[in-house]
């Protein structure tokens, strides 16, 4: 049967790492899990209580945009997190982050716009673009712009669009507000449109993320439950949009969804109020990124992105390959830990680079440092 | 902030018949819906007693094509249902109908291609289509072809590809093997991509669907477990796709979705062995079918297409209106009997068509039918 060219995309790496660390683990290795980008600990319990107890409901379909009580309570959060008055009538609740970002590309770009992303980002930005008929412009970041995108990429570039995201995936690094406005600015000067992804808020340590809606209301912000929230499976997530989108979004919505799946949504509206659950796994990871801080530059890796947020540290390892591909699969292959090599995340640096994920327990972590300090100090012997 | 011009659909206008119904119920008025197209049921009770006891589980991410135990399981029904031998490696588990429609639409097309569609149709179809910077094509369909579109159709539209659905939506009308086989054959010597929607298999009365793998195996297969497993708001659904295109969709499946939630997936697979609440929950749409097509005449709605499956009635009302909205509102306004007007599946003839649907309960069949006999003999009175 035939094929388009917009459906060719390309692999996730981070999957085939996945696989093989799995073939690995069912032939009985002890494999030490820190190539994934999910946390290990499931939804809230007291909200997976509280949905159990409303499965006997049919659960049909919701509205398009979401429950509105859903709606109304993560306006709220706004208020709590960043003293932001949100309108609950400008959020979309979607089928998870991928979800949000389908319907931002259909509500803003037509056929072949182009849409900035600075490197290295998560692939699947780039990827989605691509198959929905749109085009990715990857840019080059710079150390010291944190490997965010800068204002001045909007015109150099000639963007439709640009998708920033704070804290970041692979580097963890954040966007303050002076560049938030910044770049917000240089998007309403060339008519392109401004896109946040926020999906890791709520996962930071020394500081906290601001959001782009303290800097402009003419951004579209995604997020999601998946990350701070720990509800990764149940595919749920939320958009703010600006006030005139709204209709707009909700035809997409209707049409393109229906709606994201009601219990998810039922079981998001408990776990927003979870708050010391979540708190819990929060320390854990600040543990955790304790841990990597101190060990990894102990193994050798001593070069990587200011980790402001999320659960990963993005680490430069050209001083030891130019083929992370092959790099990862030694070091899985020699100590049982599975890393992602770069190249998701940046088809052409991301060969000297690796990213390593702290969002499992502790224990794993610590016994993951100690393997990969002997790891690369036999290596170097 | 920016528009683009692909997100510029229609609205869903049973969406507003809804909207409206829901007012007038909220005011107190007694509503029969006959205008929603899901069951009033819920998952079967033993799928969701089984999820219950799975909800301590952290139910993260599955693989991009879904849980192997549910596409496994999903084959063998292709065994149960028809006797067609099908590799579960074909099967890929989809964020609902909807979701699949977008994994096959990125699949299979490039900008602007061109995408038949019979009318009257799922409107979703023609929306979904532009919003990824697709072209539908609508064409007109004749009684004599029972509403569905016929193979000189493709060369006629210069076709990229062809969407069909059996038992379809709003009609109910159902295509045999010969005619699948045809539209597949047209589809096949024009290059275009063949795309069979059977999401109400399992909801038939007088004979059976067959699906379009009995046909060929180069088709996307669309199907859900929304409707004959009653599981709407869980938004889960697969597709089977030729065997050489399994890992183009899993990588646009990885991107595009992540997966489908989980949560859907294990209540799925334990859905699809509660056949005695299913079959009992088609015994009820059987007894309104029945009710329906002895009461609709009654009422003078006298003219329908054949209604094969599903649970519609889509009825010719020109003799009383070539303002199927506001004959609609009327309708709703003076008997509290919520209808779909035509509009939605067929921008012009539509206007002269109701879509009743017997998706609910028998008591609301028999109420909602005697108040459209009272109604419109005090009309035609």
């Amino acid at each position: 049967m035939r094929n388009s060219t917009r459906g060719d995309v390309d692999p996730f790496i981070v999957m085939d790492v996945m696989e093989a660390a799995r073939q690995a683990e069912a032939a009985g290795r002890s494999i030490i899990h820190m190539e994934v980008g999910q946390p290990g600990t499931g939804a809230p319990k007291a909200a997976t209580e509280a949905l159990a107890a409303a499965l006997d409901d049919p659960l049909g379909y919701t509205v398009g945009l979401g429950l509105p009580e859903l709606r109304q309570r993560i306006a709220k959060l706004y208020d709590e997190w960043y003293g932001v008055d949100l309108d609950p009538q400008r959020v979309v609740v979607t089928a998870g982050a991928s979800g949000a970002f389908l319907l931002a590309f259909s509500a803003l770009f037509d056929n072949g716009e182009r849409v900035g992303l600075g490197l290295p980002c998560y692939p699947s930005y780039r990827q989605i673009l691509r198959a929905v008929g749109l085009t990715p412009v990857e840019m080059p970041t710079a150390a010291a712009a944190r490997y965010q995108p800068v204002p001045s990429d909007v015109a150099a570039h000639q963007l439709d669009g640009l998708i920033v995201a704070s804290p970041a995936n692979p580097t963890g690094t954040m966007l303050d507000l002076v560049e938030i406005r910044a770049l917000s600015d240089a998007c309403q000067e060339a008519g392109a449109a401004f896109i946040s992804d926020e999906i890791y808020h709520g996962i930071d340590y020394d500081k906290k993320p601001v959001t782009a809606l303290q800097a402009t209301d003419e951004v579209y912000v995604v997020n999601s439950f998946s990350k701070y929230f720990s509800m990764t499976g149940w595919r749920v997530g939320w958009m703010v949009v600006p006030e005139d989108h709204v209709r707009r979004v909700e035809r997409l919505a209707q049409n393109m969804f229906i709606c994201a799946p009601h219990a998810s949504q039922r079981l998001a509206l408990a776990a927003i109020d979870c708050d010391d659950e979540l708190q819990g796994n929060l320390e854990v990871y600040a543990e955790n990124r304790r841990l990597m801080l101190e060990g990894l530059p102990k193994a050798g890796f001593t070069k990587f992105a200011p980790p402001d947020g999320a659960f990963y540290v993005y680490a430069d390892v050209s001083d030891y390959t130019d083929d992370a591909l092959s790099f990862a699969s030694e070091i899985l292959d020699q100590t049982g830990v599975a890393v992602t090599p770069g190249l998701d995340f940046d088809p052409d640096e991301g060969r000297r680079w690796l990213r390593f994920s702290y969002a499992r327990s502790t224990a794993d972590i610590i016994e993951g440092l100690q393997r990969l300090e002997r790891f690369m100090s036999e290596r170097q012997a």
